[in-house]
């Protein structure tokens, strides 16, 4: 018989980069249930009850919050064509790849970019964020809240007051910050936000958490376009420029996740099982609770480094909390270091893109792993590693600033 | 605290329907596995070995066999999305509702429709396609392989030469055959094919294989766009026109899927764990052998219809192993006899679209379902169910046709 290689068995990795992060346990015991079909009753109550989870997880009353079959990525093309018609002028915020990631989006989608940018490193000020909306008039504002690429989280607070005052439907991508920081999106008014859960979800890539305000919803049910074979009389097609994609057609899918229940993909019921535990384990600890954790274990991390002789990178004020940067000492090989603590330790730390590659490492102590021993585990590998590697490190100093910082 | 809901503890129900259907339990044990960063060595191991496995399942020698990230309707407008470019001319073969989907997608991407159809329950012979395509032109022919909603199975022989002959590109749906009929993607000259886990591969839902031929991957890659900030010099850009989608970039999504690595979407792990073992398990069966499984539960399933007194669906020269179409007799209510079967003995039968909803049920035996306890148990079940409903069935009939069946 030709080769069927062997059973999946990954060695025990310690996942502290900038995700995916190890799933909690009982995310992956949940996954292992066996399945229904998509429109069982027990199945659609199941949906049900992933809506009403993840309205109190993204911080909303939005009757639309569910589930988009596919990575991260996926919820934000959805948001994006669903909400950006051909010609429309989209005003994107800009500090790192994922808001490079946003208008390489948009531009697909047929949208016309304008941009706010920063530094990797910086945020931009909602002032300049307000000026830019007064000055290009957009119909939509996307922006990400935490960007890993440069480990800084945008501040939101009066985003969708000025939005809604200028007449522009707001995105939000949460993916690196849902469950780990505040995704407030009510208080935000954000009209979309998208998340993941291989992040501070504790879960596996490959189902987007999504919820859509009333008014993001009527706009995009105006592109709504029913599909031929299960048309519906009770659906009329809206008057605006169709969806450029069916699989991430938001109106098609609030459809399908409506009473209705029209027919579109079948969901992903397994990924389904997945997120709800996600949620459930999440709520479980509570939110507050939970973004208090991934703060301490954030403070523990950039105080280790730091002790260890190391520079944390970007701006202290805007740092996100589950996700650090550090320099690359001069003379010290990144990816050689990186190596040896996936090779000798089982941990694997980041590495970074674009003008940040080969300068920093991330480290990252999300979801399932934003714990006390894990941080501890980590930065005592670390330091071995540097020392290995002849960079001087003054012995313990990082472990013991952590254990300081978690005492106090 | 407020509502968290139970665990997930689904009913223990067969899913005899046109798919999802059970999983093998092995798949979901596979999924239970912990994660790992998607750029591991490890991890990169899995996902190389994986693209073995589905060449196999495909019988293909193509390179660029690998998995999208989303349900099967994802793998479908990945390939649409990446082959049709805006004004190109696509002749879709169209039987039933999926014929439907593709034109729907194509029509998104901004590709000019031809059809050839055929009413639902037929085929289209492969001269009518000939003749299309000498009259049309088209720079992409695409059709359905099983289309459940007729459950008739097209025949493809021939397909890839003539395309081949006439400069175009094409592209096959076997979501709903992949792992049950033989899906010969290079014996039929197709470019592209994709699947679905949630039929007769005995998985979730969730990630759709792919495979793409070289002469298709050479287009693709001309339409390549490297995304902004992790842009690499050895990757240009090529000169036609970009695809309209970023998630569903197979330029991006084979970089990724190659030695190069470039960064794109975080793949699914879980997802492709499952995926791996379902494949993995197919192979260790051997196809042949899971064809005719397959083909045995079809007979089965026929046989015991019609010895109840049913009249099967569509042309039995056509019929998809792996589901079968069953007209609702008269006077017996289709949606009763689907919840009794639902309710009393936690079995699902499938219901239909379009110009058949309301006049047959589907009946499916896929992937870990296609056995004949399975097989037996849903006959007796539904004949004591038409029986309380009304219609006279000879006892025992159905069942004792099925058993006959599998013994000859």
């Amino acid at each position: 018989m030709p080769e069927l290689y062997g059973e999946i068995d990954p060695p025990q990795r310690l996942l502290m980069g900038p995700g995916p992060v190890n799933a909690h346990p009982r995310v992956l015991r949940a996954m292992s249930a066996d399945l229904l079909g998509q429109f069982d009753p027990e199945f659609t109550a199941y949906m049900n009850e992933t809506m009403a989870l993840y309205r109190r997880v993204f911080m909303t009353e939005n009757r639309w919050t569910m589930l988009i079959d596919g990575t991260a990525r996926a919820g934000i093309e959805a948001a994006l064509v669903s909400l950006v018609e051909p010609g429309a002028t989209v005003l994107i915020v800009r500090a790192g790849r994922f808001g490079l990631l946003l208008s390489e989006i948009v531009e697909r989608a047929g949208g016309r970019i304008e941009t706010v940018d920063a530094e990797w490193g910086a945020v931009v000020p909602m002032e300049r964020i307000a000026d830019a909306i007064a000055r290009v008039r957009p119909q939509v504002v996307a922006c990400v809240h935490g960007d890993t690429s440069t480990t800084m989280a945008q501040p939101l607070i009066g985003l969708g007051e000025i939005c809604r005052a200028a007449g522009a439907l707001s995105y939000v991508d949460a993916t690196a910050t849902l469950g780990g920081m505040a995704v407030e999106t009510d208080a935000w008014g954000a009209d979309i936000v998208t998340g993941g859960l291989q992040k501070c979800m504790g879960g596996p890539s490959g189902s987007a958490p999504i919820t859509i305000s009333d008014r993001a919803a009527d706009f995009i049910f105006a592109r709504r376009h029913t599909e031929k074979g299960i048309r519906r009389d009770d659906l009329s097609d809206g008057g605006r420029p169709r969806i450029a994609s069916n699989y991430f057609d938001l109106a098609m899918i609030m459809d399908y996740w409506s009473e209705k229940r029209l027919n579109h993909h079948t969901e992903a019921t397994t990924m389904l099982y997945g997120a709800r535990e996600c949620a459930r384990i999440a709520l479980a600890e509570g939110l507050e609770a939970r973004f208090a954790r991934h703060a301490a274990a954030g403070r523990a991390v950039t105080a280790g480094l730091r002790a260890m002789g190391l520079t944390v990178f970007g701006d202290d004020a805007y740092r996100m909390s589950n996700v650090t940067g550090v320099y690359i000492p001069d003379g010290v090989d990144g990816e050689r270091v990186r190596t040896r603590m996936r090779e000798d330790f089982e941990i694997e730390i980041g590495t970074a893109f674009g003008p940040l590659q080969g300068r920093i490492w991330r480290i990252g102590a999300m979801g399932y792993n934003a714990m006390k021993h894990k941080v501890l585990i980590t930065l005592g590998a670390l330091e071995a590693v540097l020392r290995a590697e002849g960079f001087p490190v003054k012995s313990g100093a990082g472990v013991d600033a952590a254990l300081e910082s978690y005492a106090s």
